[in-house]
């Protein structure tokens, strides 16, 4: 059970090593959403999103045996360069499992912060039992994305940060892809304010949590065709569905063109740049998918991480 | 004169009316830069850039009889902007005449702020002799970019901020076209700490303030080639150019490849929208263009507008 003990804890362990993100308001998009908005900023977060709050509270807890082991990820985004510096700040070495087709740019950040990384072949080989059996031969300790009440406990501080900026919030958003960072946000919201909405935000096209909700369990879907390439995941987390359950009000869902339009919007009115999986919860609220009672939302930014390449297509 | 009362005076009449932008730090632009920075974000301000500042301050201060007759405005840029929207909300008449081929989207964001805009032939017509004919002709004030006490004790209020957020600065940085941001800055920053020292930043291409501090007189220099668009001022203002004099310890400059690496590195690693004129003071630092004693740095980014074109072309 993830509780708010552990997410305080997961604060103390963390404080010093991450950046505590701003929450900022725009009169425009306010104007645009018929709502007032506060933005946690997580694009401003050290290596570019909020990852790095789970991945350091992961391994900062580790024990002087496994920090001597060593650890491994599998990841070809964000969780690989979070795991990546926090292994670095922690003296650890760090293995990352990506596929051979991953971007150049992740792949040199990644090695950029001193990981090793080890590539797979996507069509012939199980990610998870890859980087599994590669831990284990190496025998490393995998950190894995969302399963694991430290990682959760982790991203949960993100939400704890936000409702003591703006105690006063009708509602929270986050985007969903394993739930990681949804469970964490929702746990610290409600802990803080029983009465707080929680939502999470899905492309339409990568719906598993929707999905799995209306059916009361874990749904799998083929892999999602959605821009937003941090929540293609295909099914919701172990640890995470169950709280998901629990806290969530309903799974709001967006297009990829209101995506798009949210990411362009904050680029040039906002002069934030959000990458597109990040931009999801603020395009629910752009889009008018909150209810109309609701009045003060907090909108997760999850991410600022995007290659130059797609961003001049979208621009 | 431009005194600290003034500008004190501009901040109680603009407060409600403006952002107090917030100030941010990056570890990463520290670690590249050798310094202590922290960025007055003005590319988060209303309509863009530091400009509404001065145009708040100005336009409620007229007299009723002044409001009742409207106002008129040259420029292409910020400076329109700001003038249509704090007109809008003083509730007067505003008229921009700006040049022919005005790229269409700073016309439409003009005209999207209430303003009316009228086109001056720029091979042809001197855009101030054009706009004081005009303004003389419908009995309209000119609310001038920089000339002018009102418009620069508003931008001191963007000084008096940022040293009330970091106190205990070595320095502070501003870009500088006419000098009136500058001015402002460094008389509100003087005052709070009469050692600060304060850098007026220029392209090297557009360095008239720089010759003409040299010359001790002021100097009128060929329509820069520079691409930060906002600096390319041929001289510097009459109000202003006493007031640079006496406060800035040096003019530092930046090549246009300097400006363009300081924009990506702002966008994709800090992300974070900044014009190219509002980056160069950022880029001094960047490129190492302080003394080497100077620890703790204040930059002031001075506004976000940029054309997609033109950022798809950077990026």
């Amino acid at each position: 059970m993830l509780t708010i003990d552990m997410i305080q804890e997961a604060r103390e362990r963390i404080g010093s090593r991450i950046h505590r993100t701003p929450v900022l308001t725009s009169r425009q998009f306010n104007e645009a959403a018929g709502k007032e908005v506060f933005f946690k900023c997580e694009n401003f977060q050290r290596a570019g999103a909020f990852k790095i709050r789970g991945a350091t509270n992961k391994i900062q807890s580790l024990t002087a045996a496994e920090k001597q082991q060593g650890i491994a990820a599998f990841s070809s985004g964000n969780h690989a360069q979070a795991v990546a510096l926090a292994g670095r700040e922690a003296g650890v070495r760090v293995l990352v499992a990506m596929p051979e087709d991953a971007p150049a740019a992740k792949v040199a950040a990644t090695r950029g912060y001193g990981a090793e990384v080890v590539f797979y072949d996507r069509q012939k080989q199980d990610r998870e039992a890859f980087a599994l059996d590669l831990a284990e031969r190496e025998r490393l300790v995998m950190v894995p994305p969302y399963d694991d009440y430290l990682i959760l406990a982790g991203q949960g501080t993100c939400g704890l940060e936000l409702l003591e900026d703006v105690p006063d919030l009708d509602c929270v958003l986050a985007p969903c892809s394993g739930g990681g960072l949804f469970a964490g946000v929702a746990t610290a919201a409600k802990a803080v304010n029983s009465k707080i909405r929680c939502f999470p935000v899905e492309p339409d096209t990568a719906d598993d949590t929707r999905q799995s909700l209306l059916r009361g369990e874990r749904v799998s879907i083929p892999p999602p065709p959605t821009i937003a390439d941090g929540l293609r995941v295909q099914i919701p987390g172990k640890l995470t569905f169950p709280i998901v359950q629990q806290l969530a009000e309903d799974v709001l869902t967006v297009t990829d063109e209101e995506i798009v339009a949210t990411l362009r919007f904050m680029l040039f009115r906002m002069k934030l740049l959000v990458e597109t999986s990040g931009v999801t919860a603020a395009a629910a609220v752009m889009f008018h998918k909150l209810p109309a009672d609701v009045k003060r939302v907090g909108v997760v930014l999850s991410g600022g991480n995007i290659d130059p390449d797609l961003l001049r297509e979208l621009i």
